[in-house]
């Protein structure tokens, strides 16, 4: 913890301010002072005590008479000294393993020549003297054709060829074979991951992870559409935060490694369709509203260099084919990265990311449907949420006299994350603290059926039952409870995903146990508790020993395809052979939907 | 005639100064006090006698005193006032017809599209939705992609597609389908001309034809290689004043035809290997000297936008192949537009233009070669020469008792190009006022042979013999003469011309009674007296009766494949069975080259 003071400014919002100077402050509702998250104390300035008390959410009386306010509807004034805590600034606890095994054959190569000098005996172009030594379709564009002459001669003709897919992207001088990376990464909603890789070796050099700077302007998709569609420059804005994410990732890899930005060739980078076209500076304001079209479902041939990212100006910039507005290319990748296409035996895939994308199918067919789920899962929208960062509640076990916890990176809890949350949700269901239809018991029906030291937790909070999970006196830096409209968070979002896989098995026309695996891909697949899953019905019953957690697997697609540019054609058969079933606007949706809220 | 003012300026030659303000002075020796063409006539100024008398070639003490100056080596240092000579700004005289016939199908073509809306039962992209009414492999880039969406919306996904070779390059909005034209151009060193061409129907809409104004750098290629080496950003500044033309060109178009410039999908711009480099700012030094070898025989796909052209931004713009640094894209335009490569019998193409292009071949074997033999046959190195501009002097004929000539436009002469170059030469020979070794006759050896009339032309020029072809007598605006130097030139190039042809003839092991066509490309080849070239030895007299003028035939084949894309098969074809023969290397060529000095 450390203080910070401010300079006078009268247009900008403390929250705005903060992020400026690169404090990542969660705020899910994107400023809106809706979800209560962007809690700031403020030490000393006027402005305390010269605004009266607003009841904005989340914050007390008594808390506010000490100062905290909501960043986002705070004025800048006056000069003032803020607390800074920690938690702005944590690393995320991002999954970035998996399985797999390629061919190593990437799209780029490079191939070092020792060309015959001209002579009047040998007396071709210098485009057709590199034809005779290699075997290339075209040269890339203009300027590289400017510069060969020179780089040609300058190291008399002993030069290093770049050759992605049969086209020329790069001549270097001398033998720099040995120089050939590429960057394989997540761009999730909520977190971004990536991982260096060596091609010549295929190699796994580093990993980098961080959260999501977007996440300034909304933790959710739609959010930050809605950015887009609301600021002038809101499209290009947040494109600029991944790229400048993507330069500190190289940043990090160049001290981390010993490498050269320059050196980096291929930045294949898989996402959300959203997040793949806010990346590209693609429109996504049509994705937000029916029928929810993206622009496109491939991207163009990009160089890094139109990007101004900082690697090898004619590095390609790829991702994999997307499927539908909200299928998106880390879709595919997960696809890919699983056997779901290798046989008659079906496969459900589950991918519980920032939005919940379910794939049912086997060698014959593929259905897709996105469920609504929300970020409820990742923490987002519950009162004491939070992302997989170090301090967050990762499991969480009650007992008839108590509770215990752990947190991640083992430190004072600050808040609960995904798998705490389920762990929660099914206990306190089990104990009889929330009722099959989602109520939660209030304090004085708690004395009645539950053991005193369990009701002792249960509180009102905003005029609704809360139940304490833990406080300082178990070590947290802060009281983390679970409020009712919590257990309504997890209601819908749970609801959410098991309507999807329901729909999907009656588009296919199966039953739960003809499902032989279901893979459950990013962090909370890997985190979660199955039978807690099951208990709150995120997962069907009939799942149980079918689960194989398969990390992000999203990232391990991106990875699998950078190695193997065979796989590109394996994507493309997933991109056209994937039915999307769009569940919003089916006429049994919001029956099945309904019905899925219960906890059975 | 007008007068002209100068500002005082201390860094400055006159002829630069002059060039700025768009005056395009003749000057082949590229500003080095040499040719003696940038003569100026200053009226009032201080200078003209602060400057001692540097006799500077071609300017006599009374020319001097009269205020005659090389506008390259006279500095600006007062204000002056100086004569604007009409032939400044002379429009050139450039060939731009040919016959020919191709199947129209051009590379751009464009497609009127009433898409359906989107809906929830057609839930596809924004490129799928165009990929269902359309089948093209690819879009061109992000930027377009970026616009897409808009352009769909905004025009209720009623569009024009715009197609080049199966790759979608533009979307418009409405149907703009009739609006489609490309221009097909001639980079020629001297000159160059453009062809608008709608291309849904292949009509040609207008011509515009200027001279080069890389003149200003010298006129042959190896003065506008120099100016590269000598000059920093002498590539830069060369392309760019091809790029200012072209831009010229379409403000032309578009006022005269009632046309948008924006409606220019596609330029197919034909040239010398050196002027298609210049065009798309590729380094040229190392065709000026040994092995002579250009970057690259074949450009890369360039869009306009990259050049700054303002004609449609995504418009293609392309050349021909070429087959080596002195045999270019104007050579393989020429030979696509004669029926050379269609039969057993052989062909003998010449396209005598600023270098001299020969190529030998039937359907089984292309032989060339390019003889430098300078740009004397065009006018330039020759004392009185002129490009084919209004008031050149282009027929002469020599009678005992006198001379009478013809000049373009019907104009007093100012000056005589090529085709009055080689009538005189060839008459003057015909008379015995030249000996087959290309010696003039003294004025004392003259009045012995001659009649008087023709004698009395005959006078001394810096020590050598000279004669008089028309006087202000005649209605010239000066005296033009043929010099004793003038006939050296002559001689150079034609030997040049005619060992080339002599050593293709020896490569393919024919005779030249087994030429059934001779293709004279180029306005030499057509306003040239057939008899009177091969009287002077530039063509064989078995040449007689085979002759077929072409005209301008590479902007004709630049035509062809604007209209057919086909037909870039058959230029690839072209140059890759084309053999380039290098003469200067040759053990046996400049026997034969001193062979042919002699006027046989």
């Amino acid at each position: 913890m450390k203080t910070q003071k401010t300079v006078v400014r009268h247009d900008c919002d403390l929250l705005s301010w903060l992020r400026e100077r690169g404090h990542h402050l969660s705020s899910p509702c994107g400023g809106k002072g809706v979800c209560g998250k962007c809690r700031v104390r403020i030490l000393e300035g006027k402005e305390i005590l010269a605004l009266p008390y607003p009841g904005l959410r989340g914050i007390t009386l008594d808390e506010w008479e000490d100062g905290w306010r909501l960043a986002c509807k705070t004025m800048l004034d006056e000069e003032l000294t803020i607390e800074i805590p920690d938690s702005w600034n944590t690393d995320a606890n991002v999954l970035t393993s998996g399985d797999y095994e390629v061919t190593l054959q990437p799209s780029i190569e490079k191939v070092y020549l020792e060309l015959p000098k001209p002579s009047v005996e040998d007396q071709v172009s210098d485009t057709d003297r590199l034809h005779k030594a290699l075997s290339f379709t075209g040269i890339l564009d203009l300027s590289l054709l400017q510069s060969l002459s020179n780089i040609l001669e300058e190291n008399e003709y002993q030069v290093t060829a770049v050759i992605q897919d049969n086209i020329l992207i790069g001549i270097e001088g001398g033998d720099t074979t040995k120089e050939l990376y590429g960057l394989a990464i997540d761009l999730g909603t909520t977190t971004i991951a990536g991982t260096l890789i060596d091609l010549n070796s295929g190699d796994e050099v580093g990993v980098y992870t961080n959260l999501n700077p977007q996440k300034d302007h909304g933790d959710d998709v739609i959010s930050r559409i809605s950015h887009t569609i609301e600021k002038k420059d809101g499209l290009q804005n947040l494109q600029q935060m991944i790229l400048n994410e993507l330069d500190r990732m190289v940043d990090f890899f160049e001290q981390q490694y010993d490498i050269s930005a320059k050196n980096i060739y291929h930045i294949n980078a898989v996402g959300n369709t959203v997040m793949i076209h806010l990346f590209a500076g693609l429109p996504v304001k049509n994705i937000a509203s029916v029928p929810f079209n993206p622009i496109t479902t491939n991207l163009p041939d990009i160089r890094a260099k139109e990007l101004g990212l900082k690697v090898y100006p004619n590095a390609a910039v790829t991702s994999l084919p997307m499927i539908a507005g909200y299928i998106g290319a880390d879709t595919v990748a997960c696809i890919l990265a699983t056997d779901m296409l290798e046989g008659p035996g079906y496969s459900l895939l589950v991918d519980i990311g920032t939005n919940g994308e379910i794939v049912l199918g086997n060698q014959d067919n593929l259905l897709c449907c996105a469920a609504a789920a929300g970020p409820a899962l990742e923490g987002a929208h519950i009162q004491c949420g939070l992302g997989g960062i170090r301090g967050a509640i990762n499991k969480i076990e009650i007992c008839e006299n108590g509770i215990s916890h752990t947190t991640i990176g083992n430190k004072p809890a600050i808040g609960i994350c995904g798998s705490g949350i389920v762990d929660a949700a099914a206990q306190m269901l089990d104990r009889g603290l929330v009722e099959s239809y989602g109520r939660m018991l209030l304090a004085e029906e708690a004395s009645e059926k539950l053991s005193a030291e369990l009701a002792s937790r249960v509180r009102e909070y905003s005029g609704k039952p809360s139940f304490l999970i833990a406080s300082k006196l178990q070590g947290a830096s802060t009281e983390i409870f679970i409020t009712q409209k919590d257990i309504r968070e997890i209601q819908l979002a749970k609801a959410a995903i098991a309507a999807g896989i329901q729909i999907l098995m009656q588009e296919m026309q199966i039953k739960f146990a003809d499902v032989e695996k279901v893979y459950l891909a990013g962090g909370f697949g890997n985190y979660i508790s199955h039978d807690h899953a099951m208990k709150i019905g995120l997962l069907p019953v009939e799942c149980k020993d079918k689960i194989i957690p398969i990390g992000n697997a999203a990232l391990t697609g991106a990875k699998m395809v950078m190695k193997s540019a065979m796989l590109k054609k394996t994507a493309e058969k997933i991109r056209k052979a994937a039915r999307y079933i769009e569940l919003s606007t089916r006429a049994d949706f919001q029956d099945i939907f309904v019905d899925n809220m219960e906890f059975k």
